[in-house]
């Protein structure tokens, strides 16, 4: 059996424990990049699916373009190839030879994907384009977490080009928001929406919207970005078109993404000591049988149940565990390990009496549910569940959130024991540098104004921004 | 307006003309790589959603590993390398460093996978392990063509390992019949169906089962392959188990495959002069409509129609084609070339009359269409289509195929006109040999006996085997 660390004591150990235990990934013979299991990997097919969805119902469209990206290309904007450069992953040689020009694995295809848009856009009647792709991009890690920092991970890149910055701004916004009604309405995990600053936007974008989570160790994750791209790219691609007053114009563009990252972030969020705690949205299994009996007779009256309660859940990912090497108690351990939200249990006389017992993975809550309230009590429960964790998600970031003033009197707290600091900020870069002092950085700047003085200079605050330490 | 070459006088030019023209790609910087639009790639995700339905049901299970793997790796299956070698691209540094193992960019994932199996198996009991990935590989090409032959190309690829010969042999024919439906199915693509000879099947399978289909130019096209590994795989990975003797012994491994290549294989089959003709189960777009109207009082009447026809068509993928700045006729010219099964044409008269004129994108056929037979009609038509185009394709894959003789007769024929030659073999190296004289290639080994004595040296035949020239 798995002992994970204690959850209170090290997380990060627990967190490392957990995804292993799970066989949510393995480690690969390349250091950085994780195999992603089926249990881990289904749980990606999930979120795909939700925001594939929600990407082509915002009139977006698939597309796919080449894993290889010539290194010039990289170099045509300057801020990019700053940003991206020491993460890069270098194929020189192919097909036998040494290649005349490098190819870089893609870090990110937006100078792939503006080549093929200068190629496309003629005229205003050609935008918007709104593409999206699915694909794993390389960055190569130093010190590499599975799911949370990996040099190869998993991501959707949308790519958007659009007549006037007004749309472009728009459409930024408006992803940024199917990520958050995602996040919050499916995988269960409060955000924190915000704006990043200068030096923590994406390399060769304008602005960068971001959604920032408090982990229940006190650091941020970032869960996806939404970028409002700089002029720079459309002229360094060379896209032009004729806007209506027949004048030739740059297109403003847009990316997004969210990653494979995401799956950390839930199993972060919603874990306890005997393992993970999966929304039900994205569970691969929702609801888990374990039949009990010893004789064949009772094993018989179960069975014959089976029909019954797999035509009434049939709305359901259900799992009926029928390995008989395995006593029901390390069943209980096994899928309660692996976070299913609702465990039925059903023995002889349970069959008899035409009941079975429910148990909420998440309040450990046992009850009798005869059979002809099945699917409605488990309709009530699983959605008591995803309530229960998205509540207690929620009552545990604001329990991490503090109000920061001095960052001299909150930081070493801040680095010592975690949490997110609201406070003010003059927006120059040197008071953002002191925050390192203690390991700490911007994560995004919020709309709100409740800090009047700079947590360092005490200059006039521009804006409030949510500082902390970061995965 | 795109012109399209001659189907009938240069066939390899109006494939190139047409996927172009559908906009079903598009070049990309890299050479051999391609950017598939969002029109491709809509049919690449039918694709998917059709197999990774099939492959599931069957009882497989998603995963995703590593783009990259140790050079190492590959050198491991002595036939392997020398397969592959050719054909790589290869990572010399990442993250600023040269790399002190070079990596390579997956051509396949056998290596990686087997790697991965040999830390999951221990016992019989964790057998079988069935595995599938959807991905992208690459493999170096010299004469590029989009689909049929890419640098960087899209793929299924299953991977499982087994306790006995006989349940892996089983695992390698079950998907090679899921290929099989699905391709005659919903692909409406007739195949003949063998075992590739040693010289032709993958490098590192003890037997390469396989799907050929004869293109209208009389060439063959492989259409996906189901592989019965080596042991050596086993042992080079150094996979064993526990059998239920409790003895160590090495599993059994299969791998199985399809990719983007089947999207040119049902450009070729069905297309014809006015470009695409798409199998309804996998057209993005199967209705699409066109309103044709003048004055406002018109466009008033047929847009008063449209609820209707989205209710009655609800079960379909249909568009309205709204756009003002075309006529009618270049809306039947675009959606044409683009291969919709069906259009609706609806004026002013038509919505008065509550009809529409239904034209078959295959036939070419018009009628009228009343209303409240518009469901069942389009139903049966979509139909009727489909059942014509598998019809067409098998009456032509037999006008292609030939019985052969000796190859000094049939061999300048071959090469000449091209066509699907059906002949014995002695099984001789030597004699399969012979055929690069003519352009040609051993596609499969069949089942049948039909000829007595080989091709080539004249010598009894060990059983059919179908020749041809190939993409």
């Amino acid at each position: 059996m798995n002992k994970l660390a204690d959850i209170n004591n090290d997380f990060l150990q627990w967190y490392q424990d957990i995804i292993y235990a799970a066989e949510l990934v393995d480690d690969s013979p390349v250091r950085g990049c994780y195999v992603i299991r089926p249990y881990g990997w289904a749980l990606w097919e999930f979120i795909q699916k939700y925001m594939d969805e929600r990407i082509k119902q915002t009139g977006h469209q698939n597309a796919a373009f080449p894993l290889l990206i010539p290194e010039s290309f990289i170099k045509r904007e300057a801020e990019h190839v700053e940003g991206f450069s020491p993460q890069l992953a270098v194929v020189t040689y192919a097909g036998g030879k040494e290649l005349e020009e490098k190819l870089v694995v893609r870090p990110t295809s937006e100078t792939t994907i503006h080549h093929s848009f200068a190629r496309w856009v003629k005229s205003w009647r050609d935008l918007p384009i709104k593409i999206n792709q699915w694909a794993s991009v390389v960055r190569w890690e130093m010190r590499p977490r599975p799911f949370l920092r990996t040099s190869e991970f998993f991501w959707q890149e949308g790519h958007t080009a659009h007549e006037t910055l007004e749309q472009a701004q728009e459409e930024a916004l408006l992803m940024l928001n199917e990520y958050v009604e995602f996040i919050q309405g499916q995988l269960l995990i409060p955000v924190i929406v915000g704006k990043k600053t200068e030096s923590e936007k994406f390399a060769g974008a304008d602005h960068t919207f971001a959604m920032e989570a408090l982990m229940p160790d006190g650091r941020a994750l970032q869960m996806g970005t939404s970028h409002l791209l700089s002029q720079n790219f459309a002229k360094a691609f060379n896209i032009t078109f004729q806007d209506r007053q027949k004048e030739i114009a740059y297109p403003h563009l847009t990316s997004w993404g969210i990653t494979t990252r995401l799956i950390g972030a839930l199993i972060m969020t919603h874990g306890d000591q005997k393992g993970l705690i999966l929304p039900p949205a994205v569970a691969p299994i929702q609801v888990v049988i374990i039949p009990i009996y010893k004789t064949s007779e009772e094993m018989a009256a179960v069975k014959a149940q089976y029909d019954f309660i797999k035509t009434a859940l049939s709305g359901y990912r259900i799992f009926i565990d029928e390995d008989d090497q395995k006593t029901p108690g390390a069943k209980f351990y096994h899928w309660e390990l692996r976070g299913v939200p609702l465990r039925l249990e059903i023995g002889m006389r349970d069959a008899q009496a035409r009941q079975v017992v429910m148990v909420n993975r998440l309040s450990g809550n046992k009850k009798n549910v005869p059979f002809d309230q099945l699917a409605d009590e488990v309709d009530d429960q699983i959605q008591l569940l995803a309530n229960d964790l998205f509540v207690r998600a929620q009552k545990r970031q604001e329990s991490l959130l503090f109000v920061g003033g001095k960052l001299t009197d909150f930081g070493p707290i801040m680095q010592d024991q975690g949490g997110g600091f609201i406070t003010g900020w003059c927006q120059s870069p040197a008071c953002e540098q002191e925050l390192k002092k203690y390991s700490a950085f911007t994560r995004c700047m919020l709309d709100t104004h409740r800090a009047s003085s700079c947590f360092h200079c005490g200059k006039s605050s521009v804006q409030d921004v949510l500082v902390a330490k970061a995965y």
